[in-house]
């Protein structure tokens, strides 16, 4: 155990938005929403997995929706505290702690927020090791956790308590909500205990974007790009340099969705790198070849300064830096590729390991 | 109290088609429902409003969607008994007795196929004295009546418990809902005591189905169309006779919307009636002049048997007669006409009483 205070905040929202991979909504509100709660009640406890009892009741906090909606609505506090309280009411049992559901940039702090003002820990584990767009796309419904009772809160007062036969009916019906309550809500979802945790989440996630956020802070003072530091700490790679000639996003069906395309520089001079985004970016690839493939993580940092830019930050002219990471074994099992990987998104694109690819690339070049 | 057995059904059946305007469910599926309920479980006790305690629960159950898609996909009773349940639960308080809350064909009956599975009467009183598509749309609205929390539930077992902030909130997020969990649901919804009922009620409504039903039987007995026995019943008014001609129908946004075109008969020769529909006939007119307007009934009949035609049995060729009949006097204020005027549906068209509309029509054709 120990306390969160406000420089764990921005370090934390820097590595969130860089698993985030694009997506999970703008850490930047998720951040202020969290800080002001320290400032009001103080620093958050921080459990290990190990230290929650195998019976006690864990339920994950977060928004659900378009980031590009979130941000023109930003959430109140109050809905989530809804969302949380309907939850526990309708179990019949206290909840000792919540956590983050995805490691997204806004979904990461969330849970702070809500901590701080319930006075309950947070628990530094997730269900993706990154950002997805979907409810069912959680390491805890590859081991049969069910997602609901879920519920949803919009900011004007409307609640939605969920019970359904998968996650898959579970994900259609908030989403319709979602959209009709307008396009983004607070949940309270996946309720478990702690032997669910400890089996099937993906632990010590909120550390690793602390120490990204920190590697990045550290060498921003140093005047120098972190690049090297973040691709050690995530086992990562880096699969190209340009600069941001193109973006095609629109907000439908509940996602912000659509395409970037980059112009090489330095050593990809005259190359281009399409990236292919629902929320997250899902896949990156040259004309020639395809580098990396959700699950597998892709971000897009600023070639300056190494901060991750979301799909939304995404501008003309940016000079960028796009990196592949390796997503948790768990997504690579088949049921994990079957459930986020490019077949589900509908592209016709075979899901093979980052670190594959990248070797394949080199030997290619070579 | 009485006992309601099949034949009072097969008569309720009857009536509940004519006051549903052609919407409000299949009949035949509800009374097929029911008729089995019956068999299964006994006779099904029937309150008079003024027997049930002021302080006792009462929850209305029923159908939600387009009947064009319940016609495919009949509710298998389970899923009545699931929303009924789960908001009993919620409410932590015995369910006292169940009632229609629209006096609309599938919707008069579905309650008794409920109560009989439950051991439950049902309460001789509905919200509406009609069909109408929309969940707000009842006289507990009118009086502040919340509709939620109302749980809907589909055939495969999902099911969503509802707290909104107003009752229109509840209406557009129960209904995109229902689209999503396959175009229809099964709900229990407007959670009420005895007092709320005995206030905003309609009283006797399914008295009234009933004798309507039995007119049409004992007419068809004695070979006769009963047209005049249900104008005098309902204190309504033949507004046309005629063939249908053309009927254009579609299901979008979670109704069955559209137009039929009759052809004038008899005395109508040569003119032509329009009916316009959103699951229930809103509007009659004929080029010249508007015959009937929502809230007041239109119901159209078999011209030869008297039996009430519903929009999805609207046919080429068929020869109906088209009657209106005042609706209820709660929905002729002003916040009634708001609600389920013709202004609410689109349509440019004052809301006239219909015997308003008939007087004037004689005294220009006189």
């Amino acid at each position: 155990m120990r306390y969160i205070g406000k420089q764990e905040i921005e370090d934390i929202a820097v590595g969130a938005a860089l698993l985030g991979t694009g997506g999970g909504g703008d850490p930047y509100i998720g951040k202020l929403m969290a800080l002001q709660a320290i400032e009001e009640f103080g620093p958050i406890k921080l459990l290990d997995v190990d230290e929650v009892p195998d019976d006690a009741l864990v339920v994950p906090s977060g928004m659900m929706g378009a980031p590009t909606v979130m941000i023109e609505k930003a959430p109140s506090g109050e809905e989530a505290i809804g969302a949380f309280k309907s939850l526990e009411e309708y179990l019949g049992k206290e909840v000792y702690a919540t956590m983050p559901i995805e490691a997204g940039g806004l979904n990461s702090l969330l849970p702070f927020a809500l901590a701080a003002r319930l006075g309950l820990p947070v628990v530094d584990v997730d269900g993706m090791g990154r950002a997805f767009p979907e409810l069912q796309m959680v390491t805890f419904y590859l081991d049969g956790v069910s997602a609901t009772p879920l519920v949803i809160a919009d900011e004007k007062g409307n609640t939605s308590l969920l019970k359904t036969i998968n996650n898959v009916w579970a994900e259609r019906i908030a989403r319709t909500s979602t959209i009709e309550m307008g396009g983004s809500v607070m949940m309270a979802i996946y309720p478990m205990n702690g032997r669910n945790l400890k089996e099937s989440g993906i632990h010590h996630i909120l550390a690793l974007e602390e120490q990204i956020g920190k590697a990045i802070r550290l060498a921003k003072q140093e005047g120098k790009a972190p690049i090297k530091e973040i691709l050690q700490l995530t086992n990562g790679h880096e699969l190209f340099k340009g600069k941001v000639i193109d973006v095609n996003r629109k907000t439908e069906t509940g996602f912000a969705r659509g395409t970037a395309t980059l112009e090489g520089l330095d050593s990809n001079l005259g190359q281009e790198l399409e990236l292919k985004f629902q929320n997250e970016h899902l896949i990156a690839k040259t004309k020639e070849r395809v580098l990396c493939v959700t699950p597998d993580l892709i971000a897009v940092l600023d070639a300056e300064t190494g901060l991750p830019v979301t799909t939304e930050g995404l501008r003309y002219g940016a000079r960028c830096v796009v990196i592949g990471m390796p997503c948790d074994p768990k997504w690579r099992t088949e049921k994990g590729i079957k459930t986020c990987g490019p077949g589900y998104f509908g592209y016709d694109v075979d899901y093979r390991p980052v670190e594959e690819l990248v070797l394949e690339g080199v030997k290619t070049i070579g």
